[in-house]
């Protein structure tokens, strides 16, 4: 079975901080447009091509633009033998640890037994279901029946913006966040981020950097509201990438109250649930919440490419309670299909209990964890602050010392020097964060690679 | 590997003529709008959800509503041994004459020599203009960087009909035709289609019975802008379901100079463009023509579902020389994906040319050919006029004589008195034909479960 290659055209989408290519053109504006260069200043927007429409323009320009990272890395990929001298991508947010472990399993998925038609679908869902009631702690079992499957969360923020949201109007989501959303949203279904901007100072209510406080997405919604945006839903992020943060019961408490007050749906994307690798640190599902404050705007979505290391395999997740929801997202699963052998093997791949905790998660997070303190510590070496979290593949980290001034220019002039050396890494403007000179750094990779990156 | 499953969430989408649900509710209606049952009269529009977007309330409509035939089906099942008395689908477009051949060789496919990343990515678009370029017989090598890849035809429809035209604009397509286009083009694009009514009656300058021409082109393109309506493209099937037909060098020709008098796109659909069964008809691509008349604007459709009988393998592929569209099309890519898995197998399938030729297609050929003759010898006996062509898996059928005022009320009627006797047919309202009393029926299906559906 072959992870690498998930989707394909003229290029594909990853969660590189060099991708995200659009944002904010200053505080407050909402309206996505093309940027020329991660983190950089807008590009000339490129003549409108007769051929397409006005929202064909923008997916074409959004694709022609801004991938200059990936491009470089793509032209000059660091290979231990052809290339030793290349690219080393710290980029993409992909766990590298576990391929043995993985294509092991999967090639041992017996191939007998497949099942056929709709009785497969019906199966794959009850097993989502029970891994879910487990792994989220859920008070009672979870339901087959308000699971839906598609082919990965990329989708399912694209159908539920869609379902939950009419053209124009908007979701609110904190920054710094992973920014494919923005695109998710955007793309087909012309929904808008509305941003609460959190930073590095402590202040307030907050008792650490970049914390989500229910004052702030109070202050985000009430400046939206003014400005004539209507705002459906909030998403969450938990673990959040990129801080690595994850939320106390208290706080998913107050967030979803927060939600419920204002009749928000809330989308929760708990993607890297499984990969929180210190024992220290405890990861609240909303799903294992004893009371939800509203279940019926409540939308979990995961997806096994990060917890189980497969990212060319798309596979995403939708629990909700919702039937209306359920029933409109399941509409659009036409355009987000999975194949029937990728159904059979996920199916059996959730199935084995025993191997997920025994061998798998206890290897992954020993892995994660050696990987994360090779890579701090070496910050630490280096004097350079960072964001010390147990979760997720990534470390946010604080260059701002190294910029003069303080601003997204000199971030963007920081970046490129990183490249220039080899580097790629993700610009903090890439996750729309309102401070210059952080960095997101992906360290679950082999120690032999993360060496080099130094 | 198992076949049979696609999609999954609350339910699957698939060409059976009960599941196209939406369609104009009188001549020049051009809104989708929700119907409570396969070619009957409008239900009325369930409440509005509190949860949902105006958009999101159609998907769930849509959903809920008119999969009675299908869901039927499903209920009571037709099974050799444990229901030999259940309901025959004669209404899903599925090639179920194949099964041994394909299962056979998909699983001989190696495993090992499976390849990385991009590199996948970019021979699969190899392999596909390969074959594009044989069995379209390309006057010149069709190129790997013309070709997109994604889940399935229907994907493909989304992604064209948003990049090509803004909400509310329109694509022109002429009826009776497959109904999912309805849905592929309006769920995220908000495309709406504006329809060339053909029907039985040879005038003019036809000489067949449903024959496509650029009269009928022009005046319905006339008749749309006489309303406001915005018309982007045409939609070409060809070979055409469900009647079958496939257009001649000089007919393809006249509607292409149509298109780019009007500076249409034209999207061509030639799914079943290996599936002509009979050696006396000649299918041309129009990738075959020695000169296209406007090749920036010329966009063709090709997918393995059909020609390959693996309708549960979601593949499908694009090739147009239009760069800006080519981009466009793949930064909704993302939403579309195919599994690494899946890409590695379709690679080797389309490369191994001595076995298609020799072994795939000589087979099934004789096998549809076989399956047509016995339909249709038997519609003979029954003294029921049909279209008697040489394409597809369907026969379109006449059964006017059996409706006495020739409504669409009567239509229905005589549909769900075959789905009481356990046989699942297509009526024409599916298709929006014009004409009253049409039914398609799929024959690509083993002797014995056709004889049972007698």
């Amino acid at each position: 079975m072959c992870f690498g290659a998930h989707c394909s055209g003229h290029s594909t989408k990853k969660d590189t901080g060099s991708s995200h290519c659009w944002g904010p053109e200053g505080s407050g504006s909402r309206a996505p447009a093309p940027r020329g260069a991660p983190g950089g200043s807008p590009a000339r927007a490129p003549r409108r091509s007769p051929y397409l429409s006005a929202r064909g323009h923008v997916a074409h320009v959004l694709l022609g633009s801004a991938e200059e990272g990936y491009a470089a890395y793509h032209a000059d990929k660091y290979d231990e033998e052809s290339n030793p001298d290349g690219i080393i991508n710290f980029g993409t947010s992909e766990n590298k640890l576990c391929f043995d472990l993985m294509s092991k399993r999967v090639s041992q998925i017996a191939k007998r037994n497949m099942l056929r038609n709709s009785s497969l679908v019906f199966i794959l869902r009850e097993e989502v279901a029970r891994f879910l009631t487990h792994y989220c702690k859920a008070p009672a079992p979870l339901k087959a029946e308000n699971v839906i499957v598609l082919n990965g969360c990329g989708s399912l923020f694209s159908a539920l913006a869609t379902v939950l949201c009419d053209p124009g109007e908007a979701v609110l989501i904190a920054t710094p966040f992973y920014g494919g959303i923005t695109q998710s949203v955007f793309l087909y279904g012309n929904v808008k981020l509305v941003y609460a901007y959190l930073d590095s100072k402590i202040t307030g209510t907050s008792t650490r950097p970049f914390q989500l406080t229910v004052d702030k997405l109070e202050k985000a919604l009430q400046d939206a509201q003014a400005e004539g945006v209507t705002v459906r839903a909030l998403i969450l992020l938990n673990p959040q990438n990129p801080l690595g943060d994850i939320y106390s019961l208290s706080e998913l408490q107050d967030y979803l109250e927060f939600a419920k007050r204002h009749e928000l749906h809330v989308i929760v994307d708990e993607i890297y649930m499984l990969s929180v690798f210190d024992e220290s640190a405890t990861f609240h599902s909303v799903l294992g919440m004893d009371r939800l404050p509203d279940p019926q705007r409540t939308h979990v979505m995961w997806g096994i490419s990060k917890d189980f290391a497969v990212s060319g395999i798309r596979f995403g997740t939708l629990y909700t309670e919702n039937q209306d929801v359920a029933n409109a997202v399941a509409s659009l699963c036409y355009f987000h299909g999975v194949c029937g052998p990728v159904q059979h093997k996920v199916a059996q791949l959730l199935r084995d209990r025993d191997w997920i905790n025994q061998v798998y998660l206890r290897a992954n997070h020993a892995r994660l964890k050696a990987a994360h303190t090779y890579v701090t510590d070496e910050l630490k070496t280096l004097g350079v602050p960072f964001l010390n979290r147990n979760a997720g593949f990534f470390v946010w980290i604080d260059f701002r010392k190294y910029l003069r001034t303080g601003t997204f220019e000199e971030e963007m002039l920081l970046w490129r020097r990183f490249l220039d050396n080899k580097v790629l890494l993700s610009c903090g403007k890439a996750f729309e964060c309102s401070e210059p000179g952080w960095f997101r750094i992906i360290f679950a990779d082999k120690i032999h690679r993360l060496q080099l990156g130094e």
